[in-house]
């Protein structure tokens, strides 16, 4: 793996995502105080037609870990793109969206949990690369809230 | 993270996997020729109550990548486990199951895909540490096929 296979072709419209983005952000939500936190994502080829994709952030104030998102993007041609994600806590997400110029969007078709998983019921993000800047958001549901901004973070390529 | 977290106590039942596991094995199923595979399974603790899980695995003919899952695998008391996992080509997956004595048993609660993803309906894996080696059974159902025994994998820490 330290040379890298080749690229497949079929990663063209997701690759301006390539390597690894830290900064940091903001989360709000109706249930909770807002809390600006520090983000690492990475998105990694293997020499198939997906990219690995790894999320990690942590809070500001003392570099503790908060959430971790672990799964695969997969372009599907046309513009078109689907996301799988586990998450911690019992949750799984699978996604389907579009990426065009820089901007990939997301919402959930399923959200999926364990017996004793976080109540999560709908999530949809959006990735735009701006000036060389990725900036993201996210937006979730539960069973006591409607589909509402959680995540907002300014990330640089490192 | 370089010295490491505090390992919660609640990992207790699962510390015996933390880790990283390399080995081969042999996947077979009714619809695909039988092939003989590497693997290496990763269990990582990050100081919170659950561990990450990593999984790649590659062809023993010429160490191409076959698959990858990633997710987290969590410790709910009482024996009880929940896993969730993101596996490539638009399917996640929840489960449950149990951990006892160096045997770690799950099966899917739910396996979700989006409109593209792979048809598998259903998975059950199976862990037992034996004499040092980690030793790995995965069953898998699809629309065509009922759960039937996938992959059986012999591992050693590394």
């Amino acid at each position: 793996m330290a040379a890298g296979p080749p690229r497949p072709a079929e990663l063209e419209p997701v690759a301006f995502l390539l390597g690894t983005w830290r900064g940091e952000g903001v989360a709000e939500y109706p249930t909770t105080e807002t809390f600006a936190y520090g983000e690492e994502l990475a998105f990694e080829h293997v020499g198939k037609p997906y990219l690995l994709y790894a999320q990690r952030s942590w809070l500001l104030e003392d570099g503790s870990p908060l959430h971790f998102e672990r799964g695969f993007l997969r372009p599907l041609g046309e513009g078109r793109v689907d996301l799988v994600l586990a998450h911690p806590l019992g949750v799984a997400e699978v996604s389907e969206g579009t990426v065009s110029s820089g901007v990939l969007e997301l919402s959930s078709v399923a959200v999926v949990r364990t017996s004793t998983g976080d109540p999560v019921t709908a999530l949809a993000r959006r990735y735009e690369l701006r000036g060389g800047e990725l900036l993201s958001e996210g937006r979730m549901a539960t069973e006591e809230v409607a589909l509402t901004l959680h995540t907002m973070a300014t990330l640089r390529r490192v």
